[in-house]
């Protein structure tokens, strides 16, 4: 689904609406506290309107959730378009940052992957999958700098990845739980420096130009191993 | 308030054991699924059994939340007795690990820190106030180690702290909500071995023994800034 697609279905667009409507609710009150009937309140619409788009809240909240994943998705890939393993890492982890601090929908889908974990198997299953890709495709750049020359290979990727991931999760949670006192871009700016230092470290061979004839990354703060 | 103490007054023993049974409700249904009614039918008890305890379903839940909390940090605090700054850092991520592990009481935590941020105040400010207390306890051990010159000065040993503390709670909403597939205990190992060859580089200056002789570790928490 593309954001700025024109809206020729009016169907479609009020079904792109109710969803962004129940993102709200659900960012408000939770999964439990969101009601198919507090959601219909907020939209200013029937609940039978709700139920002609989405068979009941689950399947409109699956809607909602499947709909944001796609789109941070589609951010993380634009992102690392063209990047080397190690800006990939980077430009990763900074994408993650401005979702989070820019607005308040990252913070629905943090909110509903830990509280659908016990309450709601479908949603909760979407998430985990989504999981599951982010710590692959972290895990992928990482495979590709090994096998470049340009990532040390004595590091296991999957808990280089599992870790980054980790980092990422975690501290969202903490700037959503104290904004004031928690500064995630002074945090992530250490963290990126550490990682990079260390993924950077005992690496034996130099990258072969070659490999980095297609690349169409220019930043130079981050080409040194 | 100590686990093993002898439950010499019934009516102290009834109050454990109904925010025992508050906590298990809340990990199940979440803190908006968790009425008094729901609590009391499963502690098998009246609403007014709760009521001589408790003002209200919040007041419960606080009261458990703080002692959790308290558990928690004596654990942590436990586990640091005599340790050098980044055996301390292991240490504490190593609790934290068995901990999440274990059993299944820290998931209550942590779903109900992320559920509470916009639902309920109290608790959120309980949680919050703990991670702070947390992140200055590990910022703490660094600035020690920095101090007495066994970890490099040219880290900021806030944003390390903050970053130590995202990772542990990244990696464990990533246990609860994918135990089969999120290794904690490979990533933690590399997390640690990463964390301690960067914390332990560039470093100029042995440990003087003196340095250490009069420390108060168990202090360490709330007097940074």
């Amino acid at each position: 689904m593309q954001v700025g697609a024109p809206a020729t279905d009016k169907g479609q667009k009020s079904r792109r609406e109710l969803m962004a409507i129940a993102i709200d609710c659900f960012a408000r009150f939770g999964f439990q506290g969101s009601s198919v009937d507090r959601i219909a309140r907020m939209a200013g619409v029937t609940k039978g309107a709700i139920y002609y788009h989405f068979r009941d809240k689950e399947d409109l909240l699956a809607a909602a959730v499947a709909d944001r994943i796609e789109e941070f998705e589609a951010r993380v890939q634009r992102a690392c378009e063209g990047a080397d393993p190690l800006q990939a890492l980077r430009s990763i982890a900074e994408v993650c940052a401005d979702h989070a601090i820019s607005n308040d929908r990252p913070r629905f889908i943090i909110t509903l992957m830990v509280e659908a974990i016990e309450t709601n198997e479908e949603i909760s299953t979407q998430l985990r999958d989504m999981m599951r890709r982010f710590r692959a495709f972290v895990r992928n750049w990482i495979k590709q700098g090994q096998e470049a020359g340009t990532i040390r290979g004595d590091r296991d990727a999957r808990s280089v990845a599992a870790g980054y991931v980790s980092w990422i999760l975690g501290a969202e949670i903490q700037l959503y739980q104290d904004p004031e006192h928690f500064d995630f871009r002074s945090a992530l700016s250490v963290f990126l420096d550490q990682l990079t230092a260390d993924l950077g470290a005992n690496v034996t061979r130099a990258e072969d130009p070659r490999t980095r004839a297609g690349r169409r990354t220019e930043e130079g703060a981050d080409k040194a191993p």
